[in-house]
């Protein structure tokens, strides 16, 4: 008679998402019922309980003493890559200056070589082992960039490797083409923004994994005005546009992204008030890296001008070489103990609003009915628990569709 | 013929401890051969194997692609405690002011009235509890200290707990006495402190469980001289001196350190040069806890300064319900990438130094041979990879005097 298939009940806290008032919606004592992978019913346990008999189900969990959290979105992550570069932050840390590091071939270059020389099932490798270390953490949406190819055939082989690797995998894969990323060795920086116009974004386009164009906007990087020209031209060919902005230096980024109407811009170290207000007003989502700013021993970027210009802050592990964590939870930890954000501010930066800054209006993020249940299951009585126990992982399991993919469930008697 | 039992062979990397010029002594494709649970051989593979052939091997273990490291040692914890004080970490954060936290009950106090309300099962399972998770976060020794109890009857039961904790669990502990850890509610700290010293120090130290006597000496807590006071009954009755020092003002308690021959002064967030000359001087470990400040958003401690007074710096996660943390390796995370200290400082701190801040000068925190066979089996190809890749547990698999007791191993065929 019926198309159930799981019901989660019992949990201590159950988040559904944003509330009318910018809060969490959350129930204590909570269940979902899941009907062919998306969510029917969410509410008290009692209440679901009497819609969808547990004897009607296929499986019961039981989550008494645990949380239920919307599975966590990543938003930004260079997840794909290959080579290992911890010599160079142990390097670092016995104190040897950063340009003698790329002096001797270290930085985003070595990585560069180092996907170009990795074969295709490297590569596939290489991501799927990231995912499967991002969903035992609890992500089930993550955005991946390209980037460390910074030529047409290797950027084109990281977006087929995107594509593979997702095919094969519970967590939901959004790819971003961001072959203007740094410029690669021996070229001219204007004419590779050629390059990058003329022939990798129509062909990125063409190829049908990307989503969006990203663009590295930063001094000795890319310029504002080629940022603008990079962006535009993926516009064009329906690449929605990202921007890295104002993570250094304050150079105009985030305006920038508010003009052009971006998905978001990432980093704002150096925005201030007024950027915040242009993103607010243009419906820029901006996503902070706090785990950039740890793995740097930098300052954090300030989440309150943003939340007082009316922008709701997603987050994101920016995971690559030099930011190496897979942990949403862990970026809630920073989150809450480094930036000082309230714990359900982070909880939704770490959803629902990062959902929105990969353009996914649909629910991701959210526990609502109709919304894919995509879910966390977390140790301890509320999402507090999760940046409140740092440096540890509270995701218990994860459901993915409604079905167990990561960790392990107490199935109902 | 033989009792041998196990051979971990053809780690990446294999950590013994550290070299005698300070560094750390490993071997690239290293192998450790235990028998009756103490290391009898350790070097590389090839010559290990040739000592111990795998066919005689109760069990082998292949560790490729791993790391070998001696078990954490984690020599400062508040472990044993009660309640769930997470509401306090998110109303902090939602801006309330700390001195109002308090008036409503919140604070130490509300985790002493907790504990004093526990019944002893309920003590021994949240303990039970924290030395599981610290156990799959690699930790095979952990200090554990009194201080929720603040009456003569708690603080013994307290010991009592941590006891019977113990004597069920793979993790070695050590007890600590620190009945001087806050004055309780409407009690003069003079007659407190004369508690302490009268009734609660010979009853302690009778009952036979702690080793150590802590006090926390700061404003507003104990002074200096009540401080004196106390370490020195301490010792009277067998219990050697550890002292919260230095942590929000600068009191003089590091030199206080020095002079009573303390076993370790920790926090000393606020120490100076000359305070870490004297430590270093009177053999006195300092003992570091950057989970503390990254909980409290502050400023973390200089291990510089020890370091350059040539005391060897020991690092612990200070696990208590204001810094909830069981992870050692995030604590080496914190070191590397918040301290700036060098991956392999910050692992010996976290092993073989923080031993020494514990009285274990028998090689617990080494794997050298005739240690116990404490180690952790990590993700990746050296120790550089525990504080690289951060906010994740890098732990694969524990071996507790050669036996697995925690993760998974990859058997050889
Ligand atoms: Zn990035
Ligand atoms: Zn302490």
């Amino acid at each position: 008679m019926s198309d159930l298939q799981t019901v989660v009940h019992g949990a201590s806290e159950l988040v559904v998402g944003p509330a009318s008032d910018g809060g969490l919606r959350a129930y204590d004592d909570g269940a979902v019922a899941v009907v062919d992978g998306d969510v029917a019913m969410v509410g008290p346990s009692d209440d679901v309980r009497r819609e969808y008999p547990a004897e009607n189900a296929d499986s019961g969990i039981d989550a008494s003493g645990q949380t239920v959290l919307p599975g966590f979105v990543d938003p930004h992550t260079h997840a794909l890559f290959a080579g290992d570069r911890s010599d160079e932050f142990a390097a670092k840390l016995r104190g040897k200056p950063y340009q003698e590091i790329l002096a001797e071939g270290g930085g985003i270059l070595r990585t560069v070589g180092a996907v170009r020389e990795a074969s295709d099932e490297q590569l596939v490798a290489n991501l799927t082992a990231q995912l499967d270390e991002m969903l035992e953490h609890g992500t089930t949406t993550a955005e991946v960039k390209t980037g460390y190819g910074l030529d047409t055939e290797t950027e084109l082989r990281m977006l087929d490797a995107i594509e593979a690797a997702a095919a094969d995998h519970p967590v939901d894969v959004v790819g971003t083409f961001m072959g203007a990323h740094a410029t690669p060795d021996g070229r001219d920086p204007a004419d590779y923004v050629d390059e990058v116009i003329e022939d990798q974004i129509p062909r990125a386009a063409e190829q049908g994994v990307a989503e969006f164009c990203d663009v590295f906007c930063e001094e000795d990087v890319f310029t504002v005005e080629q940022s603008r020209r990079i962006l535009e031209a993926g516009r064009e060919h329906g690449l929605a546009p990202k921007i890295h902005a104002e993570e250094f230096t304050r150079l105009g980024s985030a305006q920038l992204a508010a003009e052009l109407d971006a998905v978001s811009a990432d980093h704002l170290l150096h925005a201030n008030s007024d950027d915040a207000r242009a993103l607010a007003e243009s419906g820029v989502t901006p996503v902070l890296l706090p785990g950039t700013a740890f793995a740097l021993g930098e300052d954090y970027a300030d989440p309150e001008q943003f939340r007082n210009a009316g922008a709701p802050v997603a987050l994101a592990t920016d995971l690559n070489p030099n930011c190496y964590s897979q942990s949403m939870g862990f970026v809630l930890a920073l989150a809450c103990n480094g930036m000082r954000m309230a714990p359900a501010d982070a909880l939704l930066g770490a959803t629902a609003h990062a959902a929105r800054a990969i353009d996914r209006g649909d629910g991701t993020g959210t526990l609502r009915e109709g919304t894919a249940a995509d879910l966390a299951i977390v140790d301890g009585p509320s999402h507090v628990h999760v940046p409140y126990n740092f440096g540890v992982n509270s995701v218990d399991a994860v459901l993915k569709d409604g079905a167990v993919v990561a960790g392990e469930v107490a199935a109902d008697a």
